[in-house]
């Protein structure tokens, strides 16, 4: 995966700054579902509240299921089935919205399993992987295409796969591809002791 | 800090399985805010719909400002504060309602925060340090005591420190941080090419 710059103010964890959300993909290589497990493992030592683990996770693979990964690209936008086309595994990650052991509200389920998803991108990072979490999907196709029971709610896709060499990124997303990495100023977010307050 | 077993059925990276969520801070040792920095530098490229950046997170030190903390301290549940007392920083972290860009609803607010808060935790784990999420706070106390605007939530606590030395876990905790961590079975959360299909 192409090495990204990006302006921090203290050393970070590279496995944190490699991460960044490509778009284009290697359309040969495939995903071994071993990896995929291991991305599955990751997400799932991810902590919630009160250990009630509300994610769910279906990771649908061209090589090993044509008909599952085309199911789920047909829920994908217009705007990112060009790009997404290429990639060799797609992702619908659901958000639990009830707690399992109680069936009571889980104002947590949401915020949890946006953790869990960051873990199966940064152990796909450590297998040399790229992802991409989308919200440009239809959480109602979702739902249909792979029956998801109502108390889950489909939250975001991502697309899993290894990027394709730099002189083969398509002229359409070389651009793009090659921005520079952009964020907020560190103050505009993070407070010292007080809301609004810099570091 | 002390290492536990994590039953997985693919290698996972050791800085995300490495991270879990103890009880017993060492008081005597304070955290840098450099290492704070680095914690929200972390946080800061976690990834986000329309790259929106909806968290917000406050770092109280008990060493730079000790009324800061305190204020922190008693947004806490009764239940977490005896082993609360002892973390050094206490952080609230908050989500966006709305988008900034354009101040409609943002559906993933929560989700993203949930990824910069694992973002904090595993820069943490880097450093040495133990993190530690909670639900049990008053979100109506944190934002009245921080002055957290209208259109940000208060979803978590955080407590960062380091573990004390085995030997000195207070009894009252001993089992507790000690015990086995424990999951699902990964075919309860994560399935391949279809809803409830196992790896």
């Amino acid at each position: 995966m192409i090495k990204k710059e990006v302006d921090v103010s203290a050393p970070v964890h590279e496995l944190i700054t490699g991460r960044w959300s490509g778009v284009s993909y290697d359309p040969q290589q495939m995903v071994k579902d071993d990896d995929l497990r291991a991305m599955a493992e990751a997400a799932r030592w991810a902590p919630s509240c009160f250990g009630d683990q509300p994610w769910r996770i279906i990771f649908c693979s061209k090589a090993g299921d044509p008909e599952a990964w085309q199911k789920a690209f047909a829920c994908l936008a217009e705007g990112n089935q060009p790009w997404c086309q290429h990639a060799p595994v797609l992702a619908i990650i659901c958000a639990d919205s009830r707690f399992s052991k109680n069936d009571k509200d889980n104002a947590w389920g949401e915020y949890d399993t946006g953790a869990a998803a960051l873990s199966v991108c940064l152990q796909a990072g450590a297998l040399g992987l790229m992802t991409h979490q989308m919200a440009g999907f239809s959480p109602e196709d979702a739902r249909e295409a792979f029956n998801v029971p109502d108390r889950y709610q489909p939250k975001a896709m991502m697309t899993i796969g290894f990027q394709c060499a730099q002189t083969d990124i398509p002229e359409e997303f070389r651009q793009r591809e090659l921005a520079p990495r952009q964020r907020n100023p560190l103050s505009e977010n993070f407070f010292l002791n007080g809301w609004g307050k810099g570091f």
